[in-house]
Order: C-alpha cells, then structure tokens, then sequence
C-alpha cells in the first residue's frame, strides 16, 4: 500500500498541523505539548463570555472530525488521540481547563469504551476542581442490534452542530445536555463499503473479496454486521437505506439526511449515491439533506454511511443555523431537481435553399471523391494515425450530400454560415470540427470577399487546432490553396497549390501536432499526411471537368 | 476494481443529479437534454443584470469542477461531457444562449484539443448570432516542457475564481477578457501521484508498481513526465515543490497556493501534505493558501496537484472575495500556527502526606499481592481475554508502591480522590482507568461516608464501564464487598462477598461487557474472571493477617 506518509508515529501530529495551516484552520490554535497533547481549539473563544464550551474529540483517523468540526456554531474545541486510539486523560482535562468558564462545559463522547472511560474520568476531575462539566454518550450505530451498546458513527456530527448552536444561543449547561440527550436518542446510521480501511499495519489484507460489500461496519474497520454481494450503486444503497428504515419508529416522520464519504469514495460516485438514495423508500421521510461530503471518516475506507435525526423545531433550527467550519457543508431542502427548458438552438439552415448548378455539380464532384476515396485514405492513416481519417471526411461529405437541396447556393456567405452550422451540429473528431470551425468563422467574418473571409476562417483553424503551415496537417494543402485564391489565382491555381503542399507533407520528418505527432519520425517517411491528402484530392475533384 | 455505479454510460447524469440536490445545488438547476446536454447554471443569475456570464467545462471525472464552481462569485454555469470528453458544441451554445445577455460571455477553455474545438465552435456560432463571446484557454501544467502546447490542471480554478470576482465587480468583457489573459500567465502547476485512474474500464491494469510514484502527470491519467521512486510525503512533496518552484520567474514573488486533492488521498494524509509543503523552498514565496481539498480531481487518482499564482492586487483581490460555492474553499493567509501553553494541570498531591501505620500495612499487603500474582492472573486472562491483566493490575500496584510516602494516608476522602488522580495520570488498559473512576467520583462525592462515597464510584464504574453485576467483570467481585462495607459488615466480610463474587464469575456463561464478551462460550467454562478474581486476592490480602 503506497501511502503519503513519513511514519505511522508522526502522521496525527503532522496531519493536524497541516490542518492548522489551512483554511479550514484560520481561527485556531493548538495547545502546547505534542505528541501526549493534540488539543485544537477556537482563536474566538472567550471563556468569560458566558457561553457553555462544547467539547469532543476521540482516536484520529477520522477526518475531518473532529478538529474539522471546532469553529464558531459547533465545538469549541477537540481533542485528538493517536490513530483509533481515544485521547489521554490529561489531554482532554487541559481542554476542558482551557475552555471552560462559568457557564461550564459538555463533553460529547463517542460510545467507544477507551473514550468513554477517559472523557468520564477528565470530566470526573474537572468537577473535583469546582468546574461544571456534563457529558453526553453517542450511540447512533443501528447494525449491532441493542440501542445501549450501540456505537457512535458519523452522527455523532448532529450532535456538534445542535450542541454547537445551543451554546450560541447562550442556553446553559443544564438545558443543553438535556436537550442534548433527547437528540442523541433521535440519531441512526448505518455503514456500507466496499474495502475495509488500511491503518498502515505491516502486512496489511484486506478482508473483503472482489465480489463482496460489508453493510453495518465500524469506523475502526471492525467487521460488519453482514457481507452482501457487490451489486450496482442503487442495489447497494438500498440495502443501506431499508435497514436504517427498519429501524426507525413505525410511522412517517420527517428526518435530515447526512451522506458521509467514509474515506475514498471518488466525489462523481459520491454525488450518484445521493442520487441512489433518491429512489429509496426512505428518501420520502427525509426534508433536510447534507453531503456528500467527508464528515467522519475511516481512513481509505472505499464507502459511505447514511445517518439520519428526527426533526423536531428545536433540532431543525439548530441543524439550519450558520456555523463557521469548513467542513460543514450546511443543509438543502430534499426536494426535486430543477430543470429547465433548453433554448432553441439556431437554424442551421438560415436562408431559403437557392439554385447554383455549376457550384453544385463542383460540390457533388467532391463529395464523390471523398467517398471514394475513404478506403485508401483510412489506409494511409492506419501508417501514421489510428486509421480512420477517410471515414471522417467521407461521413463529412455524406452529410452534405443529404443537404444539397437544402442549401442556399447561390448566397457564398449563408452557404459557408450554414457548411459550417451543418458539419458543428453532426461534427466526428476534430478534422470535422476544425472544418465546422473554417466554414463557422469565415461565414461570420466581416470580410465582403469570400475569399478573405475564408483566410480568417483558416487563421482561426490555426489558432484553436494549435497547428501551423508545417505540421504535417490538412493545413498544408487548405493554407496555400487559400492563399492562391485571396491572391487572385484561379481555383486550378489554388488546387495545384493543394496538391503541392499535400505531397510536401511525405517529406515532413516530425508531425508538431494533430494525431501523427505521437507517431515515431521514421514510420512517417514518404507517407503523406491524410487529412492533407484529403483536401489535395477534394479540390482536385472540384476542379476537375469529370461527372 | 469494486466502485458504486450503476453503468459507465449513467454515471455522470445521475451524479449530477445527485450533486443538484445536494447543499452544493442548493441555487442551480440543469438544462433539459441529457444525455447531450449536461448543463448546470446558477438560478440566481438573471442576464438583463448587465453582468458577463462566465461559463467552463470540459469531460467529466474531475469533480467538483466544473459543476460544483458554479455559484455567485465564480462560474455563471458549467457544461459537462461524458467522462474524459469534451461536451459537444450543442451543450455548449445551448449555455451561451441560456445566461447570455448584452453583456455578453466569456468561455474558460482547459487546454485539450475536444474542448478547445468544441467549445471554440460553439463560441463562433453564438458570435453569428450577434452575442459577444470571448474565450480563454488555460494551460498551467509546467511538467510538459512548451509552455504553450501546456495541459490545464486544477490552476484553472483560479480562473473561475478571477473572472466571477470581475464579473460581479460589473467589469466589462473585454476588461475581464485582458485581465484573464494575463492572470492565465502567472498560473503553474504540477501532479504527483502514486497511482493512475480507473476509468471504468474492462481489465484495468494500473501501470505503476509498489515502488514507483509519478511525478507531472494528466488528470485524464496520462503518464507522467516522470517516474519517480517511492519515498515519504516530506520527500515526494519535495520533488514536486522543487520542480514547480524551477519553472517559476526567477526572484522571489508573492504566490498564492492550492493544494489539489486528485481523488482518494485520505483526508488525514491531505493535511499532512500541507505540512510536508511548509518545509519546502518554494513555501517562502506563499502568501495565501487554499486547500488541501477537492477541486479538480481524476477520479479516484491517489496523488495530488500543487498549482501557484503569481499575485497581483487585482489578483488578490479577487482570490479573497467571497464566493458562494460550497466546493471553493477560500483562503488563508500562510503563516505560523499558533500554539499556546497548555493548561496547569492539577497537582496529584492535594493533601500533605500524612501516617497511619495500620492502614500503611493493608496497602502494602495489598501491592505485594497484586504484584505476587501477575503471572497467575496473566495465564487465567490469556484463556479468557488479552493475556495482560495481571500486569495491569501490577502496574497499578506499582505506581501506589512508589507513591506511598506522598500519599495522605490519614484522610479518608483526600487519599481516595489522590489515589483517582494518581491511577488516571498513569493509567494503562481499561482496567486503570476503570479503578480511577471508582476512587475519583468517589473523591468527589458529597456522601460524608466513604462507604456510601465508594459506592458511589462504583455507580459511575458501572455507567461509563457500561457493564453490571454478572457481566463476567471486575464488578462481580467489587460489588458484593463494596455492599457488605455499605451494609457495616466487617472488612473480612466484605472480603468473604469478594472472593464468593470471583468464583462465582467461573460459573457463568457468558460475557456481557470487557474483552471476554468477544470469546465463545465453551472458552469460559470453569475460568473465573482475571480482574474479578484479582479483586478478591487484593482484599485477601488486605484483610490476612500476614507481613
């Protein structure tokens, strides 16, 4: 397992320094005395202030929380053990005496036994040096059968952010742990994922198979309750969403929604596992909804945990009000997805078709000649690309061959706007892009001689393809037939130009762009580039006197 | 490779489906049309407001860009492709037309051929139908050589973040176009990753092996200009540093920095990398920070992407407005962390020593038995537990048998709330601290009797230990002696309930609480609990006559 990582024994110390320096950091500090104390704690934070200090914290390896969650409308502070492992008592008696004044201080506590007993007895201590301190036990896991042995998982972070409000409103320490407490019994979660998570163990195996998912597991990577077969996003989130809805009391109520990113979850199936839940039975007692996002992780756990709580007003207010931490992501209101109408895109035909025999029998010659000659040109580009510039060109003509009658062609600036409308809105790979992109700014150039206006187009070919006269590229035959054109020369003129910038192009050691720059120079040698071969054949056609 | 996924061709519209209702989607909506059109603009944006819309986009698979810097401040809507794809032109104009008013648009181009055809077509046809639409093309990478054939990496969000501050400033689009242009100079990145991106695909094979890192690398997982060894996070962030900072305008500048997370980088080893990154060089020219957090990311890449600008006022300016995106992390300033001393802790010694011979004598008893023992009550507890408990309580023992000149022997309620502070400062395994429990809230109880005040902690044993009489712990032995102080029995008798409550623990079946409860049944038969059965040899031996 290749990890960033200086070592196992400095990375919590590490990490909250980092954290520290971040954004997420900038109104907080740490107290004195790395590594037995990892206490983080709010720059704004007067303890004389009258307000209750709200406390958590518990082993590292859970990040964002719970130094993440510390900011004004949440914790004042947290304390941070080693990697899984609860903090030392001294650790959590220095930031309760750092923090508590005489409005006094609630310690919420995970329901972990290392935690429990050392929140308790600092909170036991604290009260023998005169201080108000209360504590609140977290239990939210629903996997493990029985609600009092239950563990504490990602809702844990409701409890932050109703305690955390609580004590902006200046309630005091009486009313917001029994408020508390009654909120504490409103919380389920559940877990689900697809590895377990690596906590840099020499010899690390994961216990979990290519087709198996563990539903109901720990955030230490303890097992789950039960190993499910590995199925779609939906299947999956189902299986997670109708066991937490198993366990909810009978009856609809409404309920906020915390979708926790439990490690490595990339952010795009992240965001499809919310809509997974969407299509849930559960999903229809939900009316406030946070993440995804990271709130209480396992390390690089590949997986998620859905935690809900039952709304009542107070709880409701508590969870909408602003908080200052980053890595709160705030709420939304479940509801439907808006959608819009799309505008009308543009007519690709903008002028009434119009009659032009000779230009049309030239366009038909053409258009023939890129047909025919699909095979022979996919051939040479299979020796210097991956072999399908001929049919790029050949379905290019076959779009216009089914416009013909509906082209105005008798109008050189609305035929060239349209050309170019046309090959943007049916437009494969770039040759037809970057033709769409010749014909698109030529028609819309404020050139009067289309000749010029076609230069333009050819400049902006250059500037958005990246290539120039040189390259290896169809711009070898298009730029000097052009040019002969805008110098006035006849179209023979301008297709012998072609023809000779075509055949220079077998001579080019390097392709500087398009496809065959990434062909090694000596498989080039004597093979002309396809896409300007293309063009030396198409305005051969066009000149010719055949059909 | 286990993901959450429905199909390769779903994720991305139900992802953002997913994203639109969560707090991130709060103020968008989408344009109709998927699959083609994947449009997500601001629903607060009204183009009669004289505002120049700024939109960008590209393939999908880098989230949260584009979709999720979509927000007042920074992008007026976001196009999406198919993964690693450009969108198509009609997704893109279908944008223009849907937030383009007199103002007119500006088009932020990552620097990939799809994107710069496609999104530079779609531009020329808004421009035929009389909007003003300029466009940008971003290029930050520094890994490929050629600064202008350079890939965009996550410095483009910088863009996003300079050209919404102009915009909502009332700037004119030529004045945002110039001002973008010459801020798109002043951006350098790199990437550094330990592996590549599965992108879905059938018979993934990563190419990096276990020892090999790479370093300026795509975030469609092209390879990487180098393939570096493995080495510590201080070390890789090094490399990447350095080779960023030699690519910088020679002096020293004013920068500000942005830590990409690329994908699955664990958040406790993001924030490590910020502090790996203040011990490089190229830190002394950082004045402002972003991140570590996901801006845009390749999947579920393992690595990260370091991308710096050069500041100017305007620059700073606009990195540091404020900006409604739930996926911009805003700024801070690089500094030093603060750290404060910690609190004095309370001293363990309340009370001056004082003598009383007798009690002296049970205490020593009491050590010499416990330490007597520790190999027995090992042997018992590796048949039931963990194989440590006699050590525990030795160690226990230990720590009173140093301390006991210091102890306050003669007062009852001091001596108890000294020994709690004593076992809590030094308290290894459950046990200690469970020990500790019982004499500090015993310490602190308000009961005049010490009796009723050891009950008392042993009332608190029981909550924050979470296990109760015939749980198979301790308590089986402590709360039968306990009782019989309480009732005014004797210390024999109370000895008498101890050593009945060990043995009876033999008999039981099953563990409820401690280590035990993970051990099946037929293991336990006949074996007492080691830490029931060690309170009842230390209140032996307080009670013998011995010594």
């Amino acid at each position: 397992m290749k990890r960033f990582l200086n070592s196992r024994e400095t990375l919590v110390t590490e990490s909250l320094d980092g954290f520290l320096r971040s954004p997420a950091g900038k109104n907080l500090y740490r107290l004195d005395g790395y590594p037995d104390i990892r206490v983080i704690l709010r720059s704004d934070w007067d303890k004389k202030t009258g307000k209750v200090a709200i406390l958590s914290g518990g082993g590292s390896g859970h990040e964002p929380a719970h130094a993440g969650f510390v900011g004004e409308g949440m914790l004042t502070g947290a304390i941070c053990g080693a990697l899984f492992a609860s903090p030392g008592i001294d650790a959590i008696l220095s930031a309760i005496l750092a923090v508590t004044g005489d409005a006094g201080c609630l310690l919420i506590i995970k329901n972990y036994t290392g935690d429990r007993l050392n929140f308790n007895l600092a909170a036991e201590q604290a009260r023998g040096m005169g201080l108000k301190v209360e504590t609140i036990l977290i239990g939210d896991d629903i996997a493990l059968g029985e609600r009092k042995h239950a563990r504490a998982l990602a809702g844990t972070v409701f409890m932050h952010k109703v305690a955390g409000y609580l004590s902006e409103e200046g309630k005091d320490l009486k009313t917001i742990s029994n408020s508390l407490k009654k909120a504490s019994e409103k919380v389920y979660s559940i877990g689900l994922a697809l590895s377990d998570s690596y906590a840099y163990e020499d010899n690390f195996k994961t216990r979990l198979d290519d087709k198996s998912a563990e539903l109901g597991l720990g955030i230490h990577s303890e097992p789950g309750a039960e190993t499910i077969p590995m199925a779609t996003a939906d299947k999956l989130m189902k299986k997670a969403a109708d066991a937490l809805e198993s366990k909810l009391p009978s009856g609809k109520h409404n309920y906020a929604l915390m979708l926790n990113n439990l490690g490595t979850v990339p952010i795009i199936e992240a965001t499809l596992l919310l809509e997974s839940f969407a299509k849930t039975s559960l999903s229809k007692q939900i009316r406030l909804v946070t993440g995804p996002a990271h709130f209480l992780t396992s390390l690089d756990m590949n997986g998620f945990s859905l935690s809900v709580i039952h709304l009542d007003k107070e709880i409701e207010t508590a969870l909408l009000a602003p908080a200052a931490p980053l890595a709160w992501n705030g709420f939304s209101s479940w509801k439907n997805i808006t959608i819009k109408a799309a505008p009308k895109l543009p007519e690709v035909f903008i002028e009434p078709p119009s009659k032009n025999p000779e230009l049309r029998k030239m366009i038909e010659r053409g258009i023939a000649a890129l047909k025919e000659n699909e095979n022979s040109l996919n051939l040479i580009d299979a020796k210097v690309g991956d072999g399908d510039a001929g049919s790029t060109f050949a379905d290019t003509a076959r779009i216009l061959e089914q416009e013909l009658d509906h082209l105005p062609l008798k109008e050189p600036k609305a035929l060239i706007q349209t050309v170019g409308r046309l090959l943007s809105r049916h437009s494969g790979g770039s040759s037809g892009a970057l033709l769409s992109i010749l014909f698109s700014v030529a028609g819309n150039s404020e050139k009067k001689k289309w000749q010029d206006a076609l230069m333009e187009g050819v400049g902006a070919m250059q500037e958005y393809g990246g290539a120039s006269l040189g390259d290896r590229t169809m711009l070898d035959a298009i730029i000097p037939a052009i040019t002969a054109l805008k110098e006035g020369k006849s179209l023979s003129d301008a297709t012998q130009a072609a023809r000779a910038g075509a055949d220079a192009t077998a001579k080019m050691k390097k392709a500087s762009a398009g496809r065959s720059s990434y062909v090694p120079e000596s498989h080039l040698k004597n093979i002309p580039d396809p896409g300007a071969e293309a063009i030396a054949l198409l305005c051969e056609a066009i000149t010719s006197k055949g059909i």
